[in-house]
């Protein structure tokens, strides 16, 4: 069996899988983004004994604990680097738990755990080569070459959100300019919709109200200011994209994360765009879908890394 | 042993390659680019029987014929699919020679054949992850993931000069525009620094001079229009360089073609550059460096295809 565990901002959520990735039994913990690291430590050092103990009734090892959190993780030092909106930085999470349970211990971004998920019970399930591009707050990735993760040679790549696809009138979090993320984030889409307000547009959308499905809502009933905001977003995330599969030309690319909801209208006009940017468009190639899991890919993925690495 | 074919315009070179890619014996066999196809490929089919009688005489068997060609193969179907410069389309090049001789024939492009070189005898040698670029008339790449090439599930991968990083005064070749060819090309810098000719802006160079090496020793020397050219190359390419390492952190970038024979003076301008738009700075990151590897390149690549798959 695996321990899955997925922390966000407001919950650990967990459960213990089997090894075809079903969750057999689920535990979430509520907690408070402010509370302090080692608060957080000890409540996720409590739901792994719980599993641990759930494990042992139904006389089962626990090969391995996973844990997808919302930043980046040091592989060898087992160290969370930082994990932003927790205010982690550098906190020995890996090196506290394997103390703990002699178990071994996988540390990964969210955006990964979930290419995973995608991967053992999802949409990109059985294709060995496959992108996995969160679209949410901000734009994040997870990348399986060859049915394992890769995530480069320092732990460093996949940043998908990072890529930089043109010029944009705002910087990005990170000091660049032009980060795919500034372009094709829930963030970014409300940005743009908020200047084109700004400067007059016609649309009923107000400022207030203002977030990614009330602008995909109005740009089908053809607002005209919700479609210049939505055909933007989808000319710059197609040249994202373009460039990945130009790149790295993987089997399937699973679109995630919240503005994914607009589904077959987002999808239909990506598709679209993105045959504009391949070199090659002869012949199969990279298809592109909305990923399938939600709630629950946070844990299944997370659960599974050690059979990703 | 194993066979090296590198196939270029005006020549086929090909060599007797031992097991560590040294070359045994060469071959070289000149050709017109306006040769047709079944004159091209009988001449590569005599080359591989006088290297094979060769290896005969030395009591060794050939394990692997291995072609690199300026164009895209099918590696399923073992045609070659295109070959711009010698005018090939859908030729069933490795099928006839697979035919003939009854050994392993792999073929792929020269940039890929490149990569493997530079990782058999070159700079990004002992490395597990490197990505080769030639920065030529055009722009081409090689990836090499967990010691295999890398080319994606169709075989359309790693296709670095089509990658976007901006917006161009001209379109590629490929029909889009902001391709990384048409900024970081040979071809490129000389269209750019024209422009600038006919925009009046001040230098020494003329028209009818211009290359890249031309440029490069001109920028040496201060003069104001080459550095602007240089600047602007350097720019955009550290934008490419900069997404490939936020994508995939390899463990080291080679920079070969003509371009790249700036070395030093080139190099510390892009290492200045890319830095700014990598997500992480901290610790140990990708290295940058100019490939070794000059004319035998092609040979090395070719011969040890096999073992790169």
């Amino acid at each position: 069996m695996f321990i899955g565990i997925d922390i966000g901002g407001t919950s650990i959520k967990s459960g213990l899988l089997n090894s075809y990735g079903d969750i057999i039994l689920k535990k979430e913990i509520p907690i408070n983004n402010s509370d302090k690291y080692e608060l957080i430590e000890s409540q996720i050092i409590k739901i792994i004994k719980i599993l641990l103990d759930e494990s042992k009734k139904v006389g089962e090892n626990v090969k391995s604990i996973g844990i997808g959190i919302p930043g980046i993780a040091d592989k060898d030092s087992d160290k969370v680097i930082y994990c932003t909106n927790l205010g982690w930085r550098n906190v020995p999470l890996g090196i506290n738990i394997k103390k703990h349970f002699k178990i071994p211990v996988h540390i990964d971004n969210d955006a990964t755990v979930a290419a995973i998920a995608e991967n053992v019970k999802g949409v990109t399930k059985n294709y060995d080569n496959s992108i996995f591009i969160t679209l949410g707050t901000g734009v994040g990735g997870g990348i399986i070459i060859n049915n394992k993760v890769y995530s480069g040679s320092h732990n460093k790549g996949s940043e998908i959100g990072h890529i930089i696809v043109g010029k944009n009138f705002y910087d990005c979090n990170c000091g660049n300019n032009g980060c795919l993320e500034t372009f094709a984030s829930a963030t970014a889409l409300i940005k743009y919709a908020k200047k084109l307000i700004d400067e007059g547009e016609s649309t009923i959308l107000t400022k207030e109200s203002l977030n990614a499905k009330v602008i995909f809502d109005a740009a089908k009933n053809e607002d005209i200011l919700a479609n210049m905001a939505v055909d933007r977003m989808v000319k710059y995330l197609s040249i994202g994209i373009g460039n990945l599969i130009n790149l790295l030309d993987p089997d399937i690319i699973a679109l995630g994360g919240g503005v994914s909801k607009a589904g077959d209208y987002l999808l239909e006009k990506i598709e679209n765009n993105v045959s504009k940017f391949l070199v090659f468009n002869e012949g199969k190639t990279t298809d592109i879908t909305i990923a399938k899991l939600s709630n629950d890919a946070g844990i299944i993925g997370a659960g599974m890394l050690q059979e990703y690495l």
